[in-house]
């Protein structure tokens, strides 16, 4: 262990030397334009107040948590021992407190690179890709960081893979509403500005008369970057901690495999950092390709430092590093079936735009149709990935065929790094091209921040694939995580182990039914939220409209009131988020005191096999609507103005809360369930009506 | 096993004469304006140049996969008795022929009851509504009797339940089709006919100037009349079979459980026959009342009889009629929360009218957030009776739980006779309303004929989530009948009995994931192919307008061109049904082939959970924005011709072909592919990759 242990502390410090160096690196960046500066700052302090204001509300539920799991876990406190109930606590609050700290590093950095890049753009396009695209990586280097020094601490410390789940839990109760909040907040600022704006009156998106528009750029980073930020810090926790479980169990306490899963890890954040660095775009090159050529970069070093690990290191199998490779690639391959369905230059965008000329109904039912195809090859390419991973590890001995899967998530997610840049880029140009039409930078500088915009979209529906296969990939490994947790339980009842979980058992059959409805009804949740959320502040921008004089015709000096937008926005999140979480969390519950372990084993697969599948669904049909519109707005079917262009702007505002809001909130919520599963795994066993 | 045949044939018998009773009344009831007569000759024949078109190709088809399964089932023909093989073909012919003519006698008499309902609303209500539910009950006990007379046939001629599944297969694989291209027909027509009609001229429903309307009425026909027919034949024989196949299993033969199966179809006939008898509304009464009371009445009635036949038969197990009693109980609940989410009167509908005033993006977001919402009921509701039916019957030994299920089943089935006919009532009266348009009958008529429209809009959406629940059960005991089979065909070559289906196997879960993605893959071939097929029909219907002088001043003597649109109806249907089905069973042997028997039932499963749930979302999202469309048409939020009711015609639109194509059409989809598993299980078994 000893070496793996300093290689990763090693990775960990240099991350986060790197991340520090690059921090100021975009800080040195010239940013003198006065209305950028101010827009900007009105960015900033939008952000801040819906931080501050998301922060207390979760502190106070993450209280409210530590309370209940201080007294029940692992198991009720009048029949534990004190210091484990400390310790699983104390483990839950450094994952919410790591999750929140690493979000909030990608806001303040995101908030101050926005304008630089606007003003890069201002210079050219290679300046400007440099800017944005470092000021995410910061934040990349910070979530993969933060999330290693997390892991291996707790580890280190307790030595018991179990405790590891509570802080798992906490990061991922942290990004469910951190991703459900932001997510309203982003959309409910974007569907209500581009209704009133771009619909109602004409007026170009990013417009600075229109009352929603800083909101809408303070959504983009509350939603986009801290948002998706505790998403796939949550993910790499949970792959990670699930990993560790098992591989604790095969070794018996820290061994070769254990040392395997942090050597991955750490050769991972080695591999984006390399990436990161590679990153440029010639003067008038290609942004898209820049993006995607690092993450190849990444991949490629990944595989090839851990095979040279492999190959050295004592007790390393080579069929699991195999596991990791088929996870990998498998999750570039989603990225890349994403692509196809949502990038403007492949035939489904066209055709969808292509069905706007018909009218809007025709826009939405071409996209619901290909959103669901969208979802068969990235399912079975995670069916595919967890049977390859699992026939390549089986021949190792028990118990490896599981772990062989949960380091197909890994390996998944060992370029997290460099896919947290790449999304984190996408606000940061967004917010950037509209600082540079507030900030009046000339129409050659909108056009580069909009190319960098463009690429920033095609590149986060890859992300997003990415994401949300790699949640795939852990959120089975952690039903390996649940059974070993709740036989340790039953164990201890003196109960009968349970082997594994029968479809024809009714109580498990049960739990499927169940699980697979909750997800449905999570979403349909949180779009509702949106969608009552948004409809309050259409009244707002219209009343603005209405009352303001001067304001529709663009008098010199008469503002809108942002700021009253920016409070709709952060109020009805925080009313509308946590009825979302609590539901998820409620009905784990509910479905365990009466089915018991069984159901909750079939509850855990309802819930990700439909998880997966709307998950797909609503990312990507959300991306080909938006890209769709995108299309329309380029010149084909009509352009701008036409009837095609407004059915394909009711596609893109239907497919918003899909794609942004529900889709990859989705992903948390399994995540949050899973781990929750097997956190209470020992009062299921002990107490349930059917079970 | 004697009485209870006695009882079967003339429980059929009395169906059979009661329906030739019913067919004669409607027959004699007058139909003599000129008009109508016309119009419904013209839609009696679209209707009949379409069933013989698809009867023409599904019998191509039928005939390939019955030389298929000559060669291949029960096995492969060079190891088996060629008498095995001549039964199953045989089965499975009767089976498609049995439905087939089911669906004919439907169409048949709903063609002559319409006009004859149009002119009965020219009296009273009362009259009007007594034609439409009577010419509805031959429907509904036709394909009652058909299915049990056919069931105890194939049972007694081969005393084996395996050449039972062949039959089953033949109807639903003949089910899959008619529902399939019947959905494509139908929302072809009524989408192009209101986008044209409607939207762009501003001219009423059914007005015959419209090109489309005939293939509109054509569409009702063939799809809710043969098609929902074809499908519930298909779900009923399925419940029998599959329940067959295990009584034959616990009783060794023929004996008191398989006794019981018959009993109680039997005694569900009998019901329904007394449930349709008592059928009456008031000379202003209320329709939908109506219709509601005469299902209690055959609950009730199916109740109470069972119950005296359980009590006096010998071997009759109370635990037995329990588990059918919770089936029916749930099924009548499943119903109800459907109509919750779809009345006009409860408050959701009322919600996503008001959103409409937002614009059409508000009225999709709303409608797919209620619709994932309500699939939550109806999926717990179908967990539980199976939980319930199974914790009631397992103590009586082993294979009794699975039984139990599948006796549930077989009791929300038992009304299906009573549902059928509510369900074949809904396009007679939808028909009935156009023709009183189109013949000129005046308002008074007309606003007769409304009410008892709407009275079958809504009792249609009750009687689909109704179909989908049975379905949901009767593909679980169909997933049991799945085990059996592969296990007789195990032993048979020596190889280790299936135990169940373990969640944690990776080739199960790799299954479940493939089999969860069909029937989104599956729906959204569909819907693209009434995207394209409506899109062809809206040129056409333009061409019309354009070129046929006078049409759209509605000059005398000038008619539009129907044939030509039924003919685009009929051809773009049959082009795209095929290509779904197929995928659906392709899918099926690729994954028997790779994976093995333990695949596909992982497979079947996913297919299951995902497939229950998008049934549930598109039939309730679907039905919820056609009736607040009509909700916004009666006057409400702004009423006909405001914004709303536009984004509300918008909604109507997207939800035609998820309420009325790819829903229903999913629960054949689960039903064949269960089917065509059991029969290739032998194969699986002998052999696949990695099973």
């Amino acid at each position: 262990m000893q070496p793996v242990v300093i290689l990763s502390f090693s990775a960990v410090a240099a991350a986060f030397a790197f991340a520090v160096y690059l921090y100021f690196w975009v800080k040195k960046q010239p940013c003198e334009n006065k209305r950028i500066l101010e827009v900007s700052s009105l960015i900033r302090a939008g952000a801040d107040t819906f931080m501050k204001r998301e922060y207390g509300v979760l502190a106070r539920f993450a209280g409210a948590a530590a309370v209940l799991i201080f007294l029940l876990l692992p198991e009720p406190i009048w029949n534990g021992r004190l210091s484990d109930h400390i310790a699983v606590t104390a483990a839950y609050l450094a994952g919410t407190v790591l999750s929140a700290i690493a979000g909030k590093i990608g806001i303040l950095v995101a908030a101050s690179a926005n304008g630089r890049t606007a003003e890069g753009a201002g210079k050219n396009l290679k300046t400007a890709f440099l800017i944005g695209f470092r000021g995410g990586s910061v934040m990349g280097l910070a979530v993969l960081g933060f999330s290693l020094l997390g892991v291996i601490a707790v580890l280190l410390i307790t030595a018991d893979a179990t405790i590891l789940l509570g802080f798992s839990f906490g990061a991922s109760s942290l990004a469910l509403f951190a991703k459900a909040g932001g997510g309203i907040f982003t959309k409910t600022a974007d569907v209500a500005a581009d209704l009133t704006g771009k619909v109602e009156l004409g007026i170009p998106e990013d417009d600075p008369r229109n009352p929603a528009v800083i909101a809408d750029n303070v959504g983009d980073n509350v939603g986009d970057v801290a948002g998706m930020g505790a998403d796939l810090f949550d993910s790499n926790v949970a792959a990670m901690a699930s990993a560790l479980v098992m591989s604790q169990a095969l070794d018996g306490g820290l061994g070769a495999n254990t040392a395997m899963v942090f050597c991955y890890a750490a050769l991972g954040l080695i591999a984006s950092i390399i990436g990161i660095a590679c990153a440029r775009v010639g003067k008038k090159g290609n942004p898209t390709g820049a993006l995607n050529a690092s993450t190849y970069t990444t991949t490629a070093v990944f595989l090839a430092l851990t095979a040279i690990f492999t190959c050295f290191f004592e007790g390393f199998q080579w069929r699991i590093w195999g596991a990791s490779a088929v996870g990998l690639i498998v999750g570039v391959i989603i990225g890349i079936t994403t692509d196809y369905f949502t990038d403007d230059s492949k035939p489904i965008v066209k055709r969808v735009a292509h069905a706007s000329r018909s009218g809007s109904a025709f826009t939405i039912l071409s996209g619901v149709s290909y959103g669901f195809i969208s979802a068969l090859p990235a399912m079975a390419g995670i069916a595919v990935s967890a049977l390859c991973a699992w026939l390549l590890c089986a021949p190792l001995g028990e118990g490896y065929a599981l772990f062989g899967i949960a380091m197909a998530a890994v390996g998944m997610l060992s370029i997290v790094g460099m896919i947290i840049s790449n999304d984190a880029y996408g606000p940061i140009v967004d917010n950037a091209r509209g600082l540079a039409e507030m900030g009046g930078l000339g129409e050659e500088t909108i056009r580069i921040a909009d190319e960098l915009d463009s690429a920033g979209n095609t590149v986060k529906a890859v992300t997003k694939g990415f994401a949300i296969g790699a949640a795939g990939l852990t959120v089975i490994s952690l039903l390996g995580a649940y059974m070993s947790e709740v036989n340790e339980s039953l164990s201890a009842l003196g109960k009968e182990l349970l082997t594994g979980f029968d479809i024809m058992d009714p109580t498990v059959f049960f739990g499927i039914l169940i699980g697979a409805s909750i997800p449905a009804v999570f979403s349909a949740m949180l779009i509702l939220g949106v969608d009552k959320n948004a409809q309050r502040m259409v009244e707002e921008i219209r009343r603005q409209f209405r009352e303001i004089r001067g304001l529709k015709e663009g008098k010199e000096g008469v503002k809108p009131d942002y700021d009253t937008c920016i409070g709709i926005a952060t109020d009805g999140a925080l009313k509308e988020l946590i009825p979302a979480g609590l539901m998820a969390i409620a009905a784990t519950v509910l479905v365990g005191f009466i089915g018991g372990p069984s159901a909750i084993g079939g509850f855990l697969l309802g819930n990700i096999v439909s998880g997966l599948l709307l998950a797909l669904f609503m990312s990507n049909a959300g991306g080909l609507w938006d890209n769709a519109k995108k299309y329309v707005e380029a010149g084909n079917e009509g352009g701008k103005g036409s009837d095609a262009h407004k059915a394909a702007v009711t596609g893109d505002t239907v497919g918003d809360p899909f794609k942004d809001t529900a889709g990859p909130s989705i992903n948390t919520q399994i995540t949050v369930v899973s781990l929750a599963a097997s956190l209470l795994s020992g009062l299921f066993a002990a107490f349930s009506l059917f079970g």
